[in-house]
């Protein structure tokens, strides 16, 4: 789909992201090795970084950790999404689901919903936005969502 | 403080995984180079990667990326508090939320408090164990938290 803002990247503010406004980022492409030196590093549990005992596992193969699926989301909306020099850091985020696993060869994209956008009434050079946050596969199956908080320089700060 | 659980780690099943109780693991040190190597991967805005442009920015050096603290804590997570044989995957998290910046040279702690377990009605083999999550630095201030779903294989499956 063609990118919905009509400011480009490194101009993007707090007021280009409109309430409704939905953006599909990548696909980009997961491979085993990546996901077992993600998880060497910071999750490893077998069914993440032993190819030997995931072939006689419950999914019958290596799946990434839950965590590299958020950090290979997260590169999507910095290289689409997110401004890095206008984004003020992120407060948190809401429901985190999980809801299929990710394989090496899988081919990820991200959907970016913007929920709400409001003017910070304590910080004014910066608004808040909520996005809704869809990682699918190939198939358009849904592998990942969560509802992201940012805090966003406003244009006219 | 001492390790509550009574069954050691890899032994460990939902049995053993009780409301109420609170472990605390580490400390861990986290490095100026290790916060830009993650960022450089999955979230390269400047405050997490540019030395350069981040001790002009608005916190006086370069922070982590929120996802990279919550690697670290899965780290400690899986080291301490989780067995990866007998845990069968997480379906989410709530009200994950970054309460102060991380930088290189802090240590962090994890302190993991049970909040709910029960045995799942669907499937026999396991059960749901929800945990609350704290990152704390050396001065006890919390910089991240959490509420984590765990699927974990039953001692009797």
């Amino acid at each position: 789909m063609p990118d919905p803002f009509t400011t480009p990247l490194p101009d993007r503010h707090f007021e280009d992201y409109v309430p409704g406004l939905r953006a599909v980022y990548g696909p980009v492409d997961v491979t085993e090795a990546e996901i077992v030196a993600f998880a060497e590093s910071f999750d490893p549990q077998p069914m993440h970084v032993d190819a030997g005992w995931a072939a006689e596992g419950p999914f019958g193969g290596v799946i990434a950790s839950g965590w590299h699926t958020t950090a290979v989301m997260m590169r999507l909306m910095i290289d689409n999404y997110l401004n890095g020099l206008t984004s003020l850091t992120s407060p948190g985020v809401d429901e985190l689901r999980w809801h299929r696993p990710v394989r090496g060869g899988d081919r990820l994209s991200a959907r970016f919903t913007v929920l709400d956008a409001r003017e910070s009434s304590t910080r004014p050079d910066r608004g808040i936005v909520r996005t809704r946050i869809e990682v699918v596969d190939a198939d358009e199956q849904l592998v990942m969502s969560q509802v992201m908080t940012n805090f966003i320089r406003r244009r006219s700060a």
